[in-house]
């Protein structure tokens, strides 16, 4: 297996830490639109070499993986740049993998009930065409998508005989020292998730959407985070889940907190959330773009975060015995154990071994497919055992039914 | 006289609207970095021409000066610009009038509790020197400071026999349709004026700083304005008035209201109301210059506002009789008035009609003086007759004293 991984930020460096452990593969090639960081990630072990690319180019991803004899292609870049990679590793022939999909566009009219285009619907539209070449494009195999649709397949196959709800929850109780605000995450992916109209599936229904924020709730997050207040988000397990998984309802929420909310909020109220150029003095610049460029690199803040970080999926309905079942399948990573054992920080980490266990099972051939799918296309149990291999256990909370 | 106008925005503009009501002038230059401004300016009365200027050139203003005979140089530009403004018309021999003095620097290792250097502490320096060529630089005439300080001299000289506290007090009731946050006035010097330390002065203890949004209290507006949230903020006033009229204590508070306070708590937060340059893509931009490109440009707003704005100065001591005396000095400007008697509205129309005034007064000789001297250093009864006759009356609150 040769791979090209497009991305030296702050998943694709934690990316490389967690592949250099392992022995499953030949090369990475470890592409970034700065060399620098490519070479800073690729520095890390004798089977990795470094390269520029400019990630927007689909004849630039086709024309390296042509010259390394790549046989996959793992997209740790953010969102914007799915399309050109996406298409990109078919016309060279090779499998694809990303942790977002292709982005969604709000309905002209009615974005906050009916869905426009979806996250994912450029790429599910490319499903014939990487079928018919026999490749396979594993979309959204990060945490959250990605371990969350592990989650959501596994209790459909093995706890529960029907499933009334399906939501995956995010939270933690992580802090940074000496910032008034640090995003842990990239935030030029936090204002599109937040910002887009939260999509919501129902049986009989199909996808619809509600305004930003919407429908809060308190959510009770294990291994000592606690409640954080969670809110409707557009997040990819929604459009990813009800395609392989029987539910009669799935949700996505993120424990974002008020104070995030209020700032998301404020972003958007100014214009300060948009992509669209804007002339400044003698420039034009995207907005979101300058908002980035104002915080701290949340990949570089490991040494100044502390907490836990956790991802899951909370399952409601019928147990295998036909009793009421609810059950919150979850995975927590403490940032002084990801920082200790690998120098990235939790949020990064936790994204980053999910691609890096699938590839391995591809490796291996226990994951096989053609065509473009989601996690929850693939058997769910060797995931989560070879996951466990790799130090950070997943977790399985039983609510007694009262 | 002749005037060279440097700024056509939206005090700019409105001024404009103002001088072609008035005889007392020669010939106005409006000058402009946006040569289409300048024009659409210019093109009010035909004692105006029009040209353009990069305001931050002092050599730039000397040049147009010498060029157009100029006896006056207006000030009409954000206060990034006011040194080379202000050194331009010396080196010309043309006096000089602005609206809001050099910047601040907040002190480096005490910000919140002392003053470092304070808002036109760079022009009173300079003021032996415009004493020497004969030449008057007056400070800070628009409407606050301006209007303002004329009211504490006046309150001084006619109302009061000892002041307890002079009080600087601004708040509106305006609101603009079809946005969810529009300011009524440029975004850059608001930003600038709330999230420097607030100044406020004290018999005995000079001038010392506080937190930003420091002493909130609910200040009642007249005209049916209302009851308004002020806070302390940083302004000329509080660094003018104690210079020329004897008071034991000087603040200013702004009615910035809840949300407003918050969208400046945020952008400071995450560091977009900085004005260093940040690197975004391939080049540079000052945040704070991004924020001001993402909302509407304010003095385009007229049509779409409506309310009142209030300025006005309160001041509490003891009247000439020797009993307790409390008066709020103020003027109301109507956004459907100045919209439909000058096409300006309420906000920037309110600034601009006073410099105007004082240039009526200088052109009369009713005002003069040389050296660098604030609006209280002139006799406040002909301004405050004068700026009557321009069509919007000044009033007095006297408050029941208990």
């Amino acid at each position: 297996m040769r791979i090209l991984q497009v991305g030296a930020g702050g998943v694709g460096s934690a990316a490389a830490a967690i592949f250099s452990r392992r022995s499953f593969f030949d090369h990475v090639v470890v592409a970034d639109y700065s060399m620098e960081r490519a070479s800073a990630a690729a520095a890390l072990d004798d089977r990795f070499s470094a390269t520029r690319i400019d990630a927007s180019s689909a004849e630039a991803v086709t024309a390296l993986c042509r010259e390394h004899g790549i046989t996959h292609v793992f997209n740790a870049v953010d969102p914007r740049f799915v399309m050109p990679i996406f298409d990109g590793a078919l016309a060279a022939g090779a499998d694809y993998l990303d942790m977002a999909m292709s982005l969604s566009k709000p309905h002209p009219d009615e974005p906050y009930a009916r869905t426009g285009v979806r996250l994912g619907d450029e790429q599910f539209a490319a499903a014939e065409k990487w079928a018919r070449a026999g490749r396979l494009a594993l979309l959204g195999i990060g945490v959250e998508p990605g371990l969350s649709d592990v989650f959501a397949r596994y209790a459909a196959d093995e706890l529960f005989g029907e499933i009334d709800e399906i939501g995956v929850r995010d939270g933690a109780n992580l802090v940074v020292d000496g910032y008034d605000f640090a995003p842990s995450f990239s935030i030029w992916t936090t204002i599109e998730e937040c910002l887009n109209p939260p999509v919501i599936w129902e049986e009989g229904r199909g996808w619809y959407t509600t305004e930003p924020f919407s429908e809060p709730e308190v959510f009770d997050f294990p291994d000592g985070i606690g409640p954080v207040e969670c809110v409707n988000v557009e997040h990819e397990e929604v459009l990813l889940i009800p395609r392989w998984v029987k539910a009669k309802r799935v949700t996505f929420k993120y424990g974002l907190g008020a104070e995030f909310i209020d700032v998301l909020r404020t972003l958007h109220k100014l214009g300060l959330d948009s992509t669209r150029p804007v002339r400044v003095g003698g420039v034009e610049v995207a907005p979101r773009d300058v908002v980035a460029a104002c915080l701290p690199d949340p990949a570089g803040l490991g040494d100044r975060m502390s907490g836990k970080t956790c991802a899951g999926t909370w399952v409601k309905g019928t147990g295998k015995d036909g009793r009421p079942r609810e059950v919150y399948l979850y995975h927590v990573v403490d940032n002084a154990w990801s920082m200790r054992e690998f120098g990235a920080q939790a949020v990064v980490w936790q994204t980053a071994v999910n691609p890096v266990v699938a590839l391995e099972l591809l490796a291996r051939g226990t994951w096989s497919g053609t065509g473009v799918l989601g996690p929850e296309a693939f058997a769910p149990r060797p995931f989560l055992d070879l996951l466990n291999e790799y130090g950070a256990p997943w977790g399985l909370r039983e609510s007694p039914i009262v």
